[in-house]
C-alpha cells in the first residue's frame, strides 16, 4: 500500500502511475475499465499522455466516512494489474 | 463550440460530457483514444462512472499563448465522435 497516499478533506485514496508510451496509459485505463466493471467500483481517474491520477472515495457517502476495506483491497487489485 | 467552455489562467478549452452509464462512458473514452492517437493529440480527461471530462491547452507552452484552430478543429472532431 506504500505507493497510495491517504488524504484528508475529502478522505481519499490516490496513487498516481507514469508511464512511457500513450499506449501503455491507455492499455492499463483498459485493464483498470474491466476491474471496474467486474468490481462495480467506479473510482475517479485523471489522465493525460503518460500518466494516470486514481482516486478511491469511502463507499459510504455520510461526511467524514472513513475508507474500508473494500477501497484497500479494491487499491490492491489495481496494483495487480500492473504487474 | 458551444458546448465548450474558454477559460483562462491558465487559458484552455473544457467540456463536460455526462453519459447514461459506465459501458457509455468506456465507449467513448475508447473512441476518444482512438481520436488522440490519429491526431497526436492528448487531452487531460478526467472522468468517473458516468461523466468525462476534457481539457485542451494550447499546443505552444509559453506563458499566454493562446488557443489556436489546432485546439478549436480538435474540440470540434471530439463533438464529432459523439454523434
Amino acid at each position: 500500500m506504500t505507493q497510495w497516499d491517504q488524504r484528508k478533506r475529502p478522505i481519499r485514496l490516490e496513487r498516481r502511475i507514469e508511464f512511457d508510451t500513450y499506449e501503455a496509459t491507455r492499455k492499463f485505463l483498459d485493464d483498470l475499465g474491466e476491474l471496474s466493471e467486474s468490481k462495480k467500483i467506479y473510482p475517479d481517474i485523471s489522465f493525460g499522455k503518460d500518466y494516470v491520477n486514481i482516486t478511491l472515495r469511502p463507499e459510504s457517502e455520510e461526511k467524514d466516512a472513513p475508507l474500508t476495506d473494500l477501497e484497500y483491497k479494491f487499491a490492491a487489485q489495481i496494483d495487480g494489474i500492473l504487474d
